[in-house]
């Protein structure tokens, strides 16, 4: 290894992905949890989590655009949109390039959403938008307040250690299913099918206990335990699966560097091993 | 990083990717190249060229499955395959499952093939299989004696650096144009779109010169620099493009890790920045 200081995640129990490091911008104890900023000399800034890679500008768009687009091409009427999580504002920057009415989103750590503002002003720089709402509480409890309020929920948390596990319970996905309306989609980030596959299994497992119609989407995030990422996609009905709104997509002509029309419908084909772990087709 | 024993691949300036290793079973200079196998901890077995990562027990079905199962079913009438490289024996265990006439394998580095029968059974377990025919010597040699012989070419080389060079010439490419049968079609690993975009723009750009129909693959290789790996899918007829023999696939009930029906069509759906790389849909 090449001299200097080094980040190192631990992705498993002996694999290792490190990053050569330039600077440290932050590094503090927030109210939640431990937060770092660095620069790097490959991927831009790099912001971790408790030691755990949150994202890097490097590569950060195909987490966002994933995330953010195949759930809202996939909508006919979109007015609201929950974000739980994604204080770095990278997910509501992809929200708001399509003609939504309110985006609410809640952040339990305002320290992310400042740190962004501050340090990663490509991800952040939609969180002043007069569209973008928000709140600085658990997103457990800003559920609970809500009914068929929703078109889309996007639930993009840290892995279900620390601050971001309740974002992981059977209940929690319950009181989602209430917060939605009747056509509405529940996207959520569900971790890395090759470096926890357990953790993918009983994501998909409580989500099939509460919703109606659970499917599965992945994408590659190189910087990501594993590479490949899977996503849950839950509604009421499942007409929502099959559409892709096709005259916003040409309408909007979205300049973006991983989603597009042809990867809507390929990103849900699932690798084999994927499928078996997801119990979805 | 713990303690003991970490095989590190300098993956790009600035990430490193790491194995802990549990044991060292070959550390050797063969004629060609510097060839080590490690046990490691959760990847099995770890196969290194050049101190590049070749392969790992635990996720070589995907790079393997990709390489053979995505042309063997775009195919019609299978007789002739060669394999190019490929030493370690994988992607010639999937290709026998296929029922074609006889598989030519050139490798370049005896040693590669004898280390995989000794350390790596579960690849190369089909290096013994009769319709398989070895032959110890440059590639590019080998496809200069020969004239529309082969309906599939694979070409499962090391990265563009070292013995592996001339793979990835103009002038080879066309002597695999000559190689092919009118119907013949040509798949190549084809490197890394996160790690190194620049390679993957020249594979292409010079593929294009000398193939009328040139398209991309991708598959997801966590334990490869950048997660994402693209394959290069070269006929000399568009149809092979868009023929899937499922009268075969519902037949010989494979029964895979990665590779199914809708990834078949799905890895083919390209996210926007590797289209730009490829310059092909």
């Amino acid at each position: 290894m090449a001299g200097g200081l080094w980040f190192a995640e631990d992705q498993q129990q002996g694999l290792e992905l490190s990053f050569k490091i330039k600077n440290t911008l932050v590094s503090k104890q927030t109210k939640y949890q431990k937060l770092d900023i660095y620069e790097t000399y490959k991927h831009g800034i790099l912001f971790t989590l408790d030691d755990f890679v949150m994202t890097t500008e490097h590569d950060e768009f195909v987490y966002h655009e994933l995330i953010a687009h195949v759930p809202l091409f996939s909508h006919k009427h979109l007015e609201n949109v929950l974000i739980i999580g994604g204080g770095d504002g990278g997910t509501a920057r992809e929200v708001v390039k399509h003609p939504v009415t309110k985006i609410d989103m809640v952040e339990i750590d305002e320290e992310v959403v400042e740190m962004s503002k501050k340090y990663m002003p490509s991800l952040s720089k939609e969180l002043t938008n007069p569209k973008v709402h928000l709140f600085f509480q658990d997103g457990v409890e800003f559920v609970q307040n809500t009914a068929s309020e929703y078109d889309l929920i996007i639930i993009d948390s840290t892995d279900p250690l620390g601050p971001g596990e309740g974002l992981f319970d059977t209940e929690f996905y319950r009181t989602c299913l209430t917060a939605l309306k009747d056509r509405g989609i529940l996207v959520a980030q569900a971790e890395s099918p090759f470096d926890n596959p357990n953790r993918v299994e009983q994501i998909f497992s409580k989500l099939r206990n509460v919703f109606p119609v659970v499917s599965a989407y992945t994408g590659i995030i190189p910087t990501y335990p594993g590479g490949l990422w899977c996503f849950a996609f839950c509604c009421k009905e499942p007409e929502a699966l099959n559409f892709f709104d096709e005259a916003r997509y040409n309408a909007l002509q979205l300049e973006l560097r991983y989603y597009n029309k042809r990867i809507h419908t390929a990103c849900f084909a699932l690798p084999e091993f994927v499928k078996t772990l997801c119990q979805t087709e």
